[in-house]
């Protein structure tokens, strides 16, 4: 099995990022010392993937406490760590909880190594996670006697510590070579899927081929497609789940088609906090990111709409819990209609959060 | 009302065709001398919309009759037209009705005006559908208390000669002073959306919005539109409609959220003779469109595909019959899941076929 990729390295004081916005064109790593610069990478997508995110985000503060322990300082950091993307929800509880283990010390070096620590163990849990969500995520494919996937965005190793989230199950069916194929829909308006999945299935060795977001459903419709496999961003404590603009769209297709659609995401990324997927706050990105596509390998862009249009860029949508077949967590395997089974996942609080 | 674009030109033995593949960013005209020309033209989506490659290909067997009347090379020319996409049903139509026209009269001079004749009857008739499409839909859209509507690809004066398909009737829509708001789907791989209808919108002076096709889905079901308007490529005697690929998707978003879904088209894309959508021949196009982008106003364009990857590029798909609202025609509305009603707009065949 090749060995997956690593996005995020944490070395003597410096996170280092692989700047996915140059992906598949450069393989070019930030370095970056301060919360204020993995804020700002998080924020134009150089790190990206909801548990990717919140590690990073962890280690912003870690890097922050390392250089300044000021509480005001502190919490400016935390805010803004927290609130560099709105929709995923472990973003705000790695930052929290980080910033907990860090308080119960008193101010001075064992603060910042406390700090490091629980970013670390952060990172290990996820690794875990994502190891744990290919073992129970290849499971269940195996069993519905899934050969042919579709998946959206990117779930790689590129999106979470380890080996990713959806992808880590795909990749897993791949390695007991149960795998025939992948069809990767690209992710209009970052093009996620088309950049990174396509880069990551690449170096695994998987079979598969790119397609428009348009033509999943149609594809999906003529039978050429066993299962839906995405991640998720957040997942409502009813089991709604809101991931890269384009889910909903994927699921509507799978359901007329009768065809299993499987959200594969740690319980990090559930929150018992918000009821229904009607109170997930939906990030609205810069309508630049919609008017423009990559034009160089730099990661310019060049506009394809006339000068005086407008353009609207919600970054995720909704799925509605009935439409989804399963959510597999590190935990286990829940149907989202049965709300207990969703947030029950989360009973044992010691694992995870 | 401002005045509508001319996408097509026939002017003394040349076909002026303005280049669609380089919209927004340049206005050039093809001059186009023989049906080799023509073909050329359509394959490459220069001209495009089922309607105008219609109009198109009727001119281009007039101007081979016109410098050539060998009945060999005349059957190559209307097999290299016909053939130039395979979906469009009213291009072989076209193509055959030209040649007929012909054939009536001995080889010489006579024989090229009739053909020449016979393409201009074709385009007087899709003007006058097209303000048919324009008036009968605005009345459902206003009867149905539309005023913002979703469309896909382009189906402007740019698409058919007038005014257009689907966007005639949003135009008009709009002349009476009932529309809000269009969003346009940008329609990848070509984004027929994002540079064609956007320009066309912004002509006419009409409030818009592009959005990633992967939107669609999530702004209907959140309550941002009241119905999806937009052509077809061909309709299958049962109602079923072949359109630009990513349509499907947008059918299956407008059923969930019980808004109408209303496809706009003359009788000439409805063929009889093609029982249902699962006959209908969908083009697979070059993936090369999948795996790039426009990066310069010459149209040039820019892989975002790592180099080893494969696409997929199936250029339309099917929408059946139940998921369509109402099938607007310039003779009249019909419920396709009625299939006598869509057929039934065939009966007299004098008028269109």
């Amino acid at each position: 099995m090749a060995q997956p990729l690593q996005a995020l390295r944490h070395d003597n004081g410096v996170l280092w990022a692989l700047d996915q916005t140059l992906l598949p064109w450069n393989e070019r790593w930030l370095e970056l010392h301060d919360a204020q610069g993995v804020a700002d990478a998080i924020k134009r997508l150089s790190i990206r993937g909801a548990p990717l995110i919140g590690v990073a985000a962890g280690y912003g503060v870690a890097l922050e406490l390392a250089v300044d322990q000021n509480p005001d300082s502190l919490r400016r950091a935390c805010d803004l760590l927290a609130s560099a993307r709105p929709t995923a929800v472990n973003l705000a509880y790695a930052v929290g909880r980080v910033a907990d283990a860090a308080a119960s010390y008193q101010p001075g070096p064992e603060r910042a190594a406390a700090a490091l620590d629980e970013a670390r163990a952060i990172e290990r849990q996820e690794i875990a996670s994502s190891d744990a969500l290919a073992t129970r995520g290849a499971e269940l494919l195996s069993s519905l006697g899934v050969r042919r996937v579709l998946t959206h965005c990117n779930t790689g190793a590129l999106a979470a510590p380890g080996r990713g989230t959806a992808l880590a199950p795909i990749a897993e069916l791949h390695a007991r070579g149960e795998l025939e194929l992948v069809l990767a829909a690209e992710t209009r308006p970052l093009l996620q899927g088309a950049r990174l999945t396509a880069y990551e299935l690449g170096h695994l060795g998987i079979e598969h081929a790119v397609i428009v977001d348009g033509a999943a459903a149609g594809l999906i419709a003529r039978g050429e497609v066993d299962a839906v496999v995405l991640g998720c961003d957040r997942v409502a404590a009813n089991g709604d789940v809101a991931n890269k603009v384009g889910t909903y769209g994927h699921a509507l297709a799978a359901r007329a088609a009768q065809i299993p659609f499987v959200v594969v995401g740690p319980c990090s990324t559930i929150d018992p906090r918000t009821p229904s997927g009607a109170e997930i706050v939906i990030e609205e990105r810069d309508p630049w990111e919609v008017a423009t596509v990559p034009s160089e390998p730099s990661g310019a862009r060049f506009s394809i709409v006339p000068g005086a249009t407008r353009c609207l860029n919600p970054a995720f949508d909704v799925t509605p819990a009935e439409l989804v077949t399963a959510l597999v967590t590190e935990r286990g395997v829940a149907a989202p209609v049965d709300r207990a089974g969703v947030t029950g996942l989360l009973a044992d609080a010691s694992t995870v959060r």
